[in-house]
């Protein structure tokens, strides 16, 4: 066994190099300004949720965390103490939308609907760590929640504002996949499939066409669930219909299949693709993918997947979709629509692979370099007349020689160097940008508006 | 017992509305803003700590939260899975500084020294919840760590850094109170008290001195410590020395007791309360305070306290000082010196006395008003060129009568509300200050740049 002085990481709990963490700040500063600039509040929930709501939302028991005070498990091994059994059913929350649930339930009384908010927060899930998955990790949520009713537009509101988000991070080029739960339904009630169970057995069976193929997927639908042969084919006819703009509406129509909830459904896909198109660009492509099966057992409407080029073995990145009933308390019920981009799963592999490059891995533009011990006073006042000129600066931690001083700022990636008056060939304060050398007056000196602030290079 | 679908707060986990949580925000905006002028680098860590090091660390044992799969409980309860150990022992931190310390050791290797970073984040305690004591809580933390040495001048790096961020906050007036370790222990030594164990019981019984007086104090030195009398009346001299400038170091020397140590703590705290008073101003006061003892158990130099004008009753909500050995391995030693801002505990009560107060609750500026559901494409094409020029912006839910889409914006805060083309008497699209009733000429509009973005009120 190692060392109790001898801390390792831990298997799925990601830390990030100070660096990494600038440009994790960068992306969640871009996601917030996008969102606030489409009105949704913030929102943050606690950490925690009572185990017993965690686990009636899935099948997600394994995955959760129990979090329990370690005074309460003395008192359990010896008297259990009944006084505070809340105290034993406390669990991590593994996503945002629980948590978000609960709070409007919660609050209700003192939010006006449709309530917009995004909520970006680490969630926790015991999952067996690899890759883009994590055992601790951060989510970007926005969500639309309304009482009683929601109407559809909405859909159309989330898909752009998340594709707006998206096109701003400095990602490979993502494609938002775009389904609709009431087009699927409807194609297979217009071929006479109106169980729902029989109508999740299919949902479920071609989304296994990448393993088995369209053979397999025939055989499972004839055979396990007594589809005629036929209407299993045609059950297959969807899946490979992927377009960039509104022609998968002609296509589905030309498969002949009729239902007014298809139609409904062929609509509502529409418009979420032109609404989506509209802020679609080079580093953000809009598609209708009708083989996105995956979210269509938990949503009812639209469906959001997304794909990052190059990381497609990730999955999706950021998914979501439609609920008639996000939270509900028995009178009232609250429909929403949202979707939730897992920040940590994108950037883990990015910056793995050194993909995200920043102007520079600190804060700090100016290190003001220290003669001797005496005048660090002086350079100390230098410094807070540089803060409040927006410059972040710091004072050399040691008055050693230049040469030494200088090589601290390269080490750290600082790009000036302050010398201050008396210490110069000029005997006037200069300024070096120690990455070109160039060495001016300080008097005349101006930070680059372009460099001053930390951003992403490249 | 409530039904399971009634939610309810969870007493010690606080959480905002959305006008609160924007507040909050501001305020963490504020303090990174300040901590990165002054070249802190920011971190975050894993919210989870190996169970053995929290407990290492201190009297905290109960207020620890354990976390656990709860897959795992199912293993203890049948088979226990002795392949995954670890996940038997993890728990919430409790503090943001034992996890930078194992944050150093463990990356010492890539970092470089004198380390300077911040870190905001959650931490949590299970203790008994009462005003401004949670069980869930922000702390803003900063720390200088170096490795092997850290030149004292930092002590007034942190000092001067957290009194220009406490400065910039809403909150009542604050006092920054700072005190010496070496101050207080070569005063003791000069009146020949040496003994470690001796010294923590004497700064132990003048801490009671409010409680049990100054003679209660001088009691329990000579009973319990078997201090002489003469001598346990020179040490109460120190407590009531409170000045706002330098001058605490006569009254001391005035007192006649002398030591090396005594100096170097004199020197110290004199040159911290120099570099503080530099950036004091009425929002906060600088003082020296040598009644400051708590603290004094872990720090070795430099402590920092605070108190926020007319909540008193909190305690400090800012702390920190010098420690020798912030961390180690055995080989190398890594001083730090540090303070930590209790986020929560601070603006908890101030919410709750709602003295927070923003321009407006919401981050939307405008609202697009709908004229009917055929022209919502169009207005979100709108939405959409205002998000470009920086306005935030929703359109409206619904395209209900005018004035119930002016109520709405009313009720939800937002200050604007945009009329489309065609829809207003001279057909032109025209802008409302709903607050002044003041109509103008989209096309003349502008945005008020001192009113854009939501910002601290009065």
């Amino acid at each position: 066994m190692s060392r109790p002085d001898q801390p390792r990481p831990l298997s799925g709990f990601p830390e990030w190099l100070p660096g990494e963490r600038l440009a994790e700040q960068l992306v969640v500063d871009h996601l917030r300004r996008t969102f606030e600039l489409a009105g949704f509040s913030p929102l943050e929930t606690r950490a925690v949720e009572p185990l017993s709501q965690l686990l009636r939302k899935g099948e997600i028991d394994k995955e959760v965390y129990v979090v329990r005070r370690l005074h309460d498990d003395a008192h359990e091994a010896g008297s259990p103490d009944v006084a505070e059994p809340d105290e034993d059913a406390l669990a991590l929350h593994y996503d945002l939308t629980v948590p978000f649930a609960r709070y409007v339930l919660e609050n209700a009384g003192r939010l006006e609907f449709p309530f917009r908010r995004y909520q970006i927060q680490k969630v926790w899930r015991g999952e067996r760590p690899q890759e883009g998955r994590y055992r601790e990790f951060r989510q970007a949520d926005i969500d639309i929640v309304g009482r009683d009713t929601l109407p559809f537009h909405h859909d159309v509101d989330i898909a752009q504002v998340m594709a707006e988000a998206l096109s701003g991070l400095p990602v490979p080029p993502i494609t938002l996949q775009l389904n609709n739960r009431r087009l699927i339904q409807g194609f297979y009630e217009g071929l006479g499939i109106e169980d729902p169970a029989v109508v999740a057995a299919v949902i479920r069976a071609v989304d296994k066409i990448d393993k088995v193929g369209a053979a397999g997927v025939r055989q499972i639908l004839v055979e396990q669930e007594g589809i005629p042969g036929p209407v299993a084919e045609a059950c297959l006819s969807l899946a490979p219909i992927r377009t960039a703009d509104s022609s998968f509406v002609e296509q589905v129509r030309a498969l002949g299949v009729k239902s007014d909830l298809l139609e409904t459904g062929l609509a509502e896909l529409a418009e979420v693709m032109e609404g989506a198109r509209a802020v679609a660009s080079d580093r953000v492509q809009v598609v209708a993918d009708l083989s996105i099966a995956r979210g269509l057992d938990y949503y009812t409407g639209t469906v959001y997947e997304t794909r990052m080029g190059g990381f497609e073995s990730l999955g999706s990145i950021c998914s979501g979709g439609r609920y008639d009933a996000l939270a509900g308390d028995g009178r009232t019920t609250y429909p929403g629509v949202g979707i939730s981009l897992g920040v940590t799963r994108a950037l883990g592999p990015l910056f793995a692979r050194g993909f995200v490059r920043l102007n520079r891995p600190t804060p700090t533009y100016v290190l003001i370099a220290v003669p001797d011990e005496d005048q660090r006073s002086a350079c100390r006042t230098t410094a807070l007349e540089l803060r409040a000129r927006g410059i972040p600066v710091e004072v050399s931690p040691s008055a050693a020689k230049y040469g030494k001083q200088i090589r601290y700022a390269e080490r750290r990636g600082i790009p000036n160097v302050w010398f201050p008056a008396g210490a110069t060939e000029s005997g006037e304060a200069e300024v070096r940008d120690i990455r070109t050398g160039t060495q001016v007056s300080a008097a005349a000196w101006r930070p680059d508006a372009d460099d001053l602030a930390v951003h992403f290079a490249g």
